[in-house]
């Protein structure tokens, strides 16, 4: 059979540029406020329009200062004003928005810098002396921007030699005109680095045309429901897979955005949320810990938040309990991954989860949920072979779509399958309603007498002890069974246990043959650099496997 | 300064093509109900799933029978679940479903046929009489396949020659393979002809990308705002502009879906709407009319209900405080044309217009509404002039934007100025919180002095006169003036009026120049093929303006 060549629609062109989202907020939403703190927690406001019209001016003095299409700009700050003026500075004019996370160690700082070699810096004042440290071992910087503190004009007495304050840097833009956001949808916009437990970090390079996806899907009901009405304060960093997207999509709908810059603590967080009348809200579980004990502390209210999505670790049920039942806040799970722009998955309820009894409908919400619409999951076993959708077999969890990685930045090597899937690193179930559970790192997993045994799901139940402060479980060699589960735990200060009673803690809680064979008491359970248990030293330093 | 190569990001590549959604659908939400009532009343079910699989098979039935890419199939059909079947069956195929609108005249509809030169014609049993009547001046339609209407197994007796029962046609797919949705994203999928008051039909040919981004821009909170736990039922026809994109966001969404057949008479929709739950529904202000009356006269509640979506025509004040204040459902005003996908605007609030008082956040809702993400608006005075967004200032209504078309079907006449901006043909204001008012069609404006008198206004007025069933304002041409305001009235049966009753119940209400210079009383105000008062008549048949 012969095929007719394609009959193009006639609609009209409009590439997939996110300068656009900056473009629609000033349009027809220009007065709306852009509020936030700096890294001092002193007050700034401004309003989509003039934050508009100082980031065109910054496109220009980086245009003017040599920055061309392509080139990368890195930024070492929290989420504040002037960030979120770079970010749409950089974008527009074609640059890359490199985030870095100010949280590693200098030396994986260093690495992602060169690795990335980007050519300018824009940094928080707070974080000058990492930027000293590592400057010397970073020939790419050409120049230093300096986001002030708001403590003093000028620049810090300690400061590397190179900086220019920012202020100073964006008025060698004033007057300039420049090309804004004329740029083809697949280039690359943004840049972000894995934590890099495992190996070095890899980069994602975000295309225009994927961040510009991720939002549009991202805003719908069952993920981030963004109104024009909403107040929106990201607390997760926009150097933590892009702040979830917010600072694209609270302009796409005209929604006020609310920065919080370096103060995340419980008390910071309330009176910002009540001051600038938050409405929703983004960020970890721990962040929420922080905000919720500081309430029940307080006995503070929060009378304008109405909704809060938790991602990026495990949500604990106590804090949904909280949220909902003690202030009236509705909690949505959502899981993502640097890899996937992020958001993929979310526990909103479904034409048949809604119909459940309460408790079978918490414990939906508290799976890491759905796919978004453009996001499709699946589940492979050791052969690559499907798995079922039964909510028990665990599997290997593939990710594809618009908004997933398909390289990562200067590194040829494939990463996807035959047919195009990303393996997420995790394990999860998949239940007959489409809800994904989480049950483990692929790499943490423990396989016993060929089952698999699920580490996060021992360590949620010893935790529960009292006694506890914190529990890993890793694998150890067994000549029987190919490897058996070690429970390590650090006891809460000043307390006393013994493996009878954290063993007997956990009888009748997990299947008998997923008990662990020994428990081992440390002092302090080793954390990687993002505050995440590092199960790769408790391995090599405590248990003394190399691998 | 030399300019690097754009960086590609490194995103994976997902062609943005409509069949995705019902694979979504089907994959994550493949139980989730899509229920109907057949032509003649008769209830229907299925889910994403089989709905899926069945249409998957018709693509295989449509490849069969020698359907190629870019070919045009045409349906003349209700809202049901056959036609969706065909709907996804055609455009997963790479071909072109055209939407034919069964009430046009025969000859319209010959004549859409012909230009468009569809090769297929599916149509409802119940318009067989009108394909009857056609058939023979439709040389390019090689087949005819009959939606069964549930009244008796195979064909109606007074069928044309050539029909095929639409199971039988299916059923030829059966066992087939067929590559589904392996389409380009710029490839035309959908083809919908404008009704046609001026001039020949026009056919808007959309591509799969522009009703892809048409899908998740409406699904935003304050357009369509579907969830997974919503009943969504299309009364809008898909012949009228895609049924308002919600065959395309209720699978994207895993939402219920419910197709209402032919019966759009309240007290049927009154029963459907409580039979499926329904929650979320759109459709133009006389089917809310009937339902409104049927409510009020049998005392029937709607107990599922949320939110309804009005558009089409202004929404009238009464029918929303009906919605709201009687029923305590949420009415959302939206506006679009077949040019614009169609949704382009929407009247929901906004950061400051949630803070008004009461009467004028109700005024600000019966405005056409504020543009979507992803489309923008202007106004343009007669030298292209861009004029202010006061609220006050009427001016010629422009759009441009990813999901407005760039030119007619089979007409290579430039429909958009250099700018890229389509005229809708629209006359309108735009509020400084960036809300539209349509205040006439422009081919309906009347010059006067220089100055620009709204139709429509007057219209209004008049028609609020008890004695008034139905108001046209005309211009006449006037040696002084240019033009002066004719007021052409139909009065409600059985009633008496004069010039001087009806002109002193507009005193007051518009401005003394806007006053008609005279009344002309008619049995019956000209209709044009879609039930809208057809002014091109009013003025060749009644003023006798050849214009």
């Amino acid at each position: 059979m012969t095929e007719n060549a394609a009959l193009p629609g006639l609609m009209q062109h409009h590439g997939l540029t996110v300068d656009r989202f900056l473009d629609f907020a000033a349009q027809w939403h220009g007065d709306v406020p852009v509020n936030g703190r700096d890294t001092r927690g002193g007050r700034e406001e401004t309003t989509y329009r003039q934050l508009h019209r100082r980031a065109r001016q910054l496109s220009a003095a980086l245009r003017a200062t040599g920055i061309r299409s392509g080139d990368r700009v890195a930024t070492l700050a929290m989420n504040h004003l002037r960030h979120v003026e770079a970010w749409y500075a950089i974008m527009g004019v074609g640059a890359v928005c490199h985030t870095v996370n100010p949280r590693l160690f200098d030396e994986q700082i260093a690495y992602i810098i060169n690795h990335a070699a980007d050519r300018i810096l824009m940094v928080d004042a707070a974080f000058l002396p990492t930027v000293g440290r590592i400057l010397s071992g970073c020939p790419s910087i050409e120049t230093v921007i300096v986001f002030p503190d708001g403590s003093a004009d000028g620049l810090p007495a300690d400061r590397p030699a190179a900086c220019i304050d920012y202020e100073a840097f964006l008025q060698a833009g004033a007057g300039l005109s420049v090309a804004w956001g004329e740029v083809d949808e697949t280039a690359a916009c943004g840049l972000c680095y894995t934590s890099g437990t495992t190996g070095a970090p890899k980069g994602v390079l975000y295309s225009h045309r994927s961040n510009y996806l991720h939002t549009l899907a991202s805003l719908q009901h069952d993920f981030m429901n963004l109104s024009a009405t909403d107040s929106v304060l990201p607390i997760v960093p926009m150097f933590h897979a892009n702040a979830w997207g917010l600072v694209f999509s609270a302009p796409a709908v005209g929604a006020k955005l609310v920065l919080p810059g370096a103060r995340l603590d419980g008390a910071s967080l309330h009176r910002l949320i009540e001051e600038e009348e938050v409405t929703f809200s983004a960020g970890v579980p721990t962040v929420w810990q922080g905000l919720l004990q500081h309430l029940a502390a307080s006995g503070g209210r929060l009378s304008t938040l109405k909704r809060v999505l938790v991602g990026g670790a495990a949500c604990p049920e106590a804090l949904v309990r909280a949220f909902q039942d003690d202030h009236g806040i509705e909690v949505l799970h959502a899981w993502g991954m640097t890899e996937t722009s992020p958001v993929a998955a979310a526990a909103a309820p479904t034409w048949f989860t809604r119909r459940l009894p309460v408790d079978q409908q918490r414990r939906q919400a508290l799976k890491q949920g759905r796919p978004m619409f453009g996001v499709d999951l699946a589940l492979k076993g050791d052969a690559g072979d499907p798995l079922p959708h039964d909510g028990e077999t665990p599997g290997y969890l593939m990710v594809r779509g618009a908004t997933v990685a398909e390289h990562y930045f200067g590194d040829d090597r494939e990463i996807l399958d035959a047919n195009g899937w990303f393996d997420t690193g995790d394990v999860a179930t998949i239940d007959p309603h489409g809800f994904m559970r989480i049950t483990d790192r692929s790499k943490d997993l423990i396989k016993s007498g060929g089952e698999w045994i699920s580490s996060i799901e021992i360590e949620n139940h010893a935790v529960s002890h009292p006694k506890v402060a914190m529990a890993a479980v890793v694998g150890v060699e067994d000549e029987r069974w190919g490897e058996r589960p070690l429970l390590v735990v650090q006891l809460v200060e000043g307390e006393n246990s013994s493996a009878e009673e954290l063993l007997g803690h956990l009888e009748g809680r997990i299947a008998r043959w997923w008990m662990p064979d020994a428990v081992m008491f440390v002092a302090r359970v080793p954390l990687g650099p993002t505050g995440k248990i590092d199960k790769k030293r408790i391995r090599a330093e405590l248990v003394g496997d190399a691998a």
